[in-house]
């Protein structure tokens, strides 16, 4: 069919805050990745690796703020190619997690390199399952003009039984990983709605 | 002197989210320590630099957790030797600047050096001031069981005319220098106050 | 024209949070009536008014849930025929005004009445403009399914010099009524996004 | 016994965000009262009824905005003669109950009624157990000049199996119920300790 040639393929850039190894938060991610390779053509999920990233200094910036130290600058390209964006957004102390916050201010600097894309969360921890954070994540979307999905929302509670993840943080839970699905199907439907121009 | 010693001086550990040189937000901060050794007798602001510390990530922790980079346990150390807080708090994208984030994340981990303090927060930017980096502070203050005072908020417009601050990031305006003084004598009512015992 | 007919006005539905008859927020949502009427074919900005509905109370409720009062009915049924949403969003006591909040409550009950519909804010106040407020709602409107335009925003500043508005809450302010125009152009270009189909 | 001559009963005001006669948030305030009246002596809860209060509208002010209408005055008075406040705060739509809104506004008014008092929260809901609620009320208590206890923060889930209330709302749960003597003891301390004189 004609139309699938005209429909490319829809680039979601994964972002998990937690830069631990064994992160529950980049196990959903990991999951979100498989979901979509196995199950939904036209997304492609890739993951965004922010852990090199220095923290938010302006002073690093050069050439009156327009440049960037290679790190951020490769960073800030990733974000320009991604059509949309899934964050695995972990909770500490009530907000977002400070590698996420710092990725995300580090991409906002200059030109704002998030400027009127889809995007959609994920969350594990405890408690809320890291709800709280998506919250404010949220709020720091209105600044950097992110249209979040409204719906669904989900939030992990990492350490409930049975368990949810096997050491290395991979998701073992399959009614999770039914919900992961809900939230990416989510997240394609409202990029196609917002892509559609006249 | 007898009274000197029934009343030991209260040790405000400074702390600023920016960590450029000439952050608006440092001024205050700077302009904070000044009012106090001229006028506020029994505070004592001192700065503690947050810039050395790394991105958090807690496979960084050793000794099960106990254990935490040197740059960590020397920050963690000086959490626990103020007796209360004063923010400099720059809004990014809507929220608190990563760095300050970061701080606040790494002398929660283990035992938490915020526990039962008080606090408050100054801050200077566009728009409302910083305002919105402060609630989302507050909130995170709720788990690291901060006192935050709630009068006076100091929002700092620092675009507006005249200038607020000079070309290195010092306060050159007299009134918000006396408006800083009352939110340090507020914190230092507070702390007075919650430091009673029976 | 052929194209007029194909594509229908789109009906705002304007919701003051403030009950007071000289409401500054009242006046921002009169103006915006005019300002439609006047300048962006195609919009049509309608009152509705909130005022005589009863405060929540599920008891209230009849018919397992699915019968309201006749206020809270035609309310409901106002907000079903909008297309979107701009609320005069006054701030009292740093979050959302209760008459406000009743109104978004009632027409949530049962089946959701303003889901999947865009939105907007205007707010008028002191401090922020109304500001706090602004990102309660935004909030509210994550579980109602409203989809917010990020930008612009408007907050007045009520009580600065030179007056905004007169004695009846009327807008006087020629900078304002044009940024009231850029939110409703705004408001109107999102609906149009959103509504687009296959 | 002569310290409890010198030691007044803290009167605690109890104010529930629901007007339904089987609310689980009232239900958990009558357990309050039955915990204090059983097992903290001192301390001693008192339920501040709400609904019938008007729907703010600072029109029915009178005398420059120093007079209220009879029912709003009334309400005034018993926020006034309390020694700190507990919150029965139901979520709505992500934000905090109307009907709460609405009597924390009409006690701001003019000469703030809550100022400077300790205040905790419980709260019974879906999902967070009422918790989104609880971050917005602790935003409006900065303008309040309320002082919340940070711990323990209490979410009741109250749609879990077991069951935790019968069918008039009233808790039937025994670790919930230890829950809530845990912050009543948490504010009690708090009150006792933000009272101390020289």
């Amino acid at each position: 069919m004609e139309a699938a040639a005209a429909k490319p393929v829809i680039r979601v850039a994964a972002i998990c805050g937690s830069l631990r190894k064994a992160s529950y938060n980049g196990g959903l991610l990991r999951a979100a990745a498989e979901v979509c390779e196995q199950s939904i053509p036209g997304l492609r999920v890739e993951h965004v690796d922010i852990s090199g990233l220095p923290l938010l200094n302006t002073d690093l910036e050069t050439n009156g703020g327009a440049g960037f130290p290679p790190a951020v600058e490769a960073f800030r390209e990733k974000v320009r190619q991604a059509d949309c964006f899934l964050f695995g957004s972990p909770e500490h102390n009530y907000s977002i997690a400070s590698p996420l916050k710092n990725a995300l201010d580090w991409a906002s600097r200059g030109k704002n390199c998030w400027a009127d894309k889809p995007a959609a969360i994920v969350s594990a921890g405890g408690g809320f399952g890291g709800g709280r954070s998506q919250y404010h994540l949220r709020q720091v979307g209105v600044f950097l003009d992110l249209h979040f999905i409204n719906k669904p929302e989900l939030f992990v509670k990492a350490f409930e039984q049975p368990p949810k993840f096997d050491s290395d943080g991979n998701l073992i839970d399959a009614e999770i990983r039914e919900r992961i699905k809900q939230v990416l199907l989510s997240l394609q439907a409202f990029t196609l709605r917002l892509q559609k121009k006249d």
